[in-house]
């Protein structure tokens, strides 16, 4: 009565999934909401910057070779003859012995190419004239921000893909993006199925619970930079998971089940595949939790049968949605970040399947450490809460031991891993 | 000429800050929309969870005394008299050698104490009755996840505070919060100010630049958890500057000013400050960039005087302005998180300030290792699209070298530390 499946490496599952990956798609979208989205074009200056040459601190502009005789005990004397601050442009040309005096970010005057800093500059007036002393050689190009300096005309300054951070925004900002090439979000469809669920603001009744897989994966959906599309919860009756599945996923970029796809009585989404027409790429991984995680695609769109097991729907997500919503938001780097980190506690039970313990990552003294953030029972959602990685454990006849070095997946991470397996 | 200021050190400057904090107040969202804000209550569970015994595996439900002859050569025999599957409730009472098939998540019958998993079960059908058999005594509670096993109602889960990840989403969800008290969010107003400022989509011309603070800044003031009220920018004018400031301030929770507080000749805030009858709280910070950063209180509302240099701006955010927002969103560690990294540059000038570096933070073989996310001049905002932390370089009178430990602030991170300074 049992189905013998036959379980395949978590590397060719991650695969057989990447063989159907789709790349991303621009929109447009105002630099007031670009932050946080990723860059579906290389960002590149549209100007030099600074795109003139200007003063980098408050004082006197001057030509330079007016102060080659300038000593301590005898300083050469300018008259000022504007005044300009960030933003404002002298229309003096500077003759020999004249000054302006100008503030930080201001475009340098016609003829200056040096300036005296505020603390350096003796100040006089007689007659109404203002009169600048320096006592110090300055030589050319002294104190002065040259144009171009920052960034030339046409230069890639970040990479397409890259996630837009703050520091992006201003670059976006001073290169004049009002509008910006970002990933299109790719929409991502999600169905919970199970006879046993609730919704959350239904009163528990005996053998019922409320249904968390599809707040989770939202918001796993939502960390990933995609779109949701929820499309409600399902009973365990064929007909009518078959009706709504195959209704909704052409409404989608990528659908995603949660629940139906392990080898019990009331399972149905093997059933479903098949009368689809869909290709199932598997339905059994070496991995805990999560082993009856299935995959399959119709007509290149890829359907993802996560378990309706909390642990293993969340670690299925993770390892194989994941990377195909960053490959759809130009990531370089699809798959979630893999680090080196000490472990920090006792794990003695072996393990023929690699397994995924949900974990918290910490620092201690620049290292990485990493601890169960749970009682790693799968069934049990408490410790899902304090997880910000996954801790590989690969499968074998021997456990882990605390000091041992294990591989983390972070989860809360923008900069990924390119193929961690 | 130059008004003299005395810098104080980064801590205390800090401290000033938040002898204004304010604590955060609720709201309630939608579970839909609750991702990503942060707990204004602790989460209690308000049930146990599970909240019945239920089967942890596909199997058998059985009485486990009726297994207690049972041995490889000598098969005990059970009658099948109900069939369910997750969501549904026997109604059979188990008498003695009498099973239900159970599927995963079901509740267990009335009077059964033990799963057979399906493994172990050896089906056969006689007459139209089911049988089970099994060679293996079970004891009582095996294979059963006992109510209240992984949570008992009334147990504080999450503390109030932290930022709701998919994982706390689902928790959520399984204790029925449609309904979630969060943090409202601050409301924080920007002006940018300067003369130089040109708007996004308006064209280059000799002397100004466009405005990317506001950008930067409003990136800043999300990823911090708060919401952006942006009036927009404001050249160097006293008159202009003090109506829009003061007309604005009553609008806001938090009042942020980018330019204008420097020692220059049409720098007007400290002067708008004055005549607003605000309290300077301090306007020279011991630190290297954003030494002119300056704050004041006005009726208990902090006003954040921020550098018009980009990364003096940056950096002044994150140390004074982040603290007060985190608090707001409840954190109990409402500073950037502090640790430990190598450095991987030299850094050979001594500064008789603290240095704060934007920098790459990254992984080597489970250590952090820290370099400068681009040339450290104070005027380019090239180098703030890598930074993912600042590193902090204690003044005196050496130089760092590559390989010499330094403590960073990471940027990207929830968690946060306690007081860093």
């Amino acid at each position: 009565m049992l189905e013998k499946r036959l379980p395949i490496h978590i590397g060719e599952a991650v695969n057989r999934v990447m063989m159907h990956k789709k790349s991303g798609t621009t929109e447009w979208v105002s630099i007031n909401e670009s932050y946080g989205r990723f860059l579906s074009e290389d960002l590149k200056a549209t100007s030099d910057v600074p795109h003139f040459d200007r003063a980098p601190y408050d004082g006197y502009a001057i030509r330079s070779k007016d102060t080659s005789e300038a000593t301590q005990t005898t300083p050469v004397t300018f008259e000022v003859v504007d005044h300009i601050g960030a933003g404002m442009v002298s229309d003096k040309e500077l003759g020999p012995f004249q000054a302006v005096r100008i503030m930080t970010g201001a475009q340098m005057p016609v003829g200056a190419d040096s300036v005296v800093m505020f603390e350096l500059a003796k100040e006089s007036a007689i007659d109404g004239i203002n009169y600048m002393s320096v006592k110090k050689i300055h030589k050319q190009g002294e104190n002065v921000s040259y144009r171009g300096e920052d960034a030339k005309e046409g230069e890639v300054l970040v990479n397409k893909g890259t996630f837009i951070n703050p520091g992006i925004q201003a670059m976006l900002a001073t290169f004049g993006y009002d509008k910006v090439p970002v990933a299109k979000k790719p929409v991502v469809g999600l169905y919970a199925t199970g006879t046993e669920l609730l919704e959350v603001n239904e009163p528990l009744v005996p053998g019922k619970i409320r249904n968390s897989n599809s707040y989770m994966i939202s918001a796993q959906i939502q960390r990933a930079g995609a779109e949701v599309r929820y499309f409600g919860q399902l009973p365990d009756d064929f007909d009518t998971c078959f009706e709504a599945v195959s209704n909704a996923i052409g409404e989608v970029d990528i659908f995603i089940t949660t629940g139906g796809v392990s080898v019990g009585d009331f399972d149905y989404l093997p059933q479903i595949y098949e009368k689809l027409g869909a290709e199932v790429l598997f339905n059994k991984v070496a991995m805990r939790p999560g082993s009856v995680t299935t995959v399959a695609q119709l007509d290149g769109k890829l359907l993802f049968g996560l378990s309706g097991n909390p642990s293993a729907c969340y670690v299925g997500f993770e390892l194989f949605a994941r990377p195909i919503i960053r490959i759809m938001l130009c990531a370089e780097w699809p798959h979630l970040r893999k680090e080196k980190a000490v472990l920090n506690a006792d794990f003695p039970k072996a393990n023929p399947f690699t397994r995924f313990v949900r974990s918290a990552l910490s620092i201690e003294d620049g290292k990485l450490v990493v601890t169960p953030s749970g009682l790693d029972k799968s069934n049990i959602i408490m410790s899902l809460a304090g997880a910000n990685s996954l801790m590989i454990l690969p499968g074998g006849t021997r456990g882990f031991e605390c000091g041992d070095n294990v591989e983390v997946l972070m989860l809360e991470d923008q900069s990924g891993s390119e193929w961690p397996w």
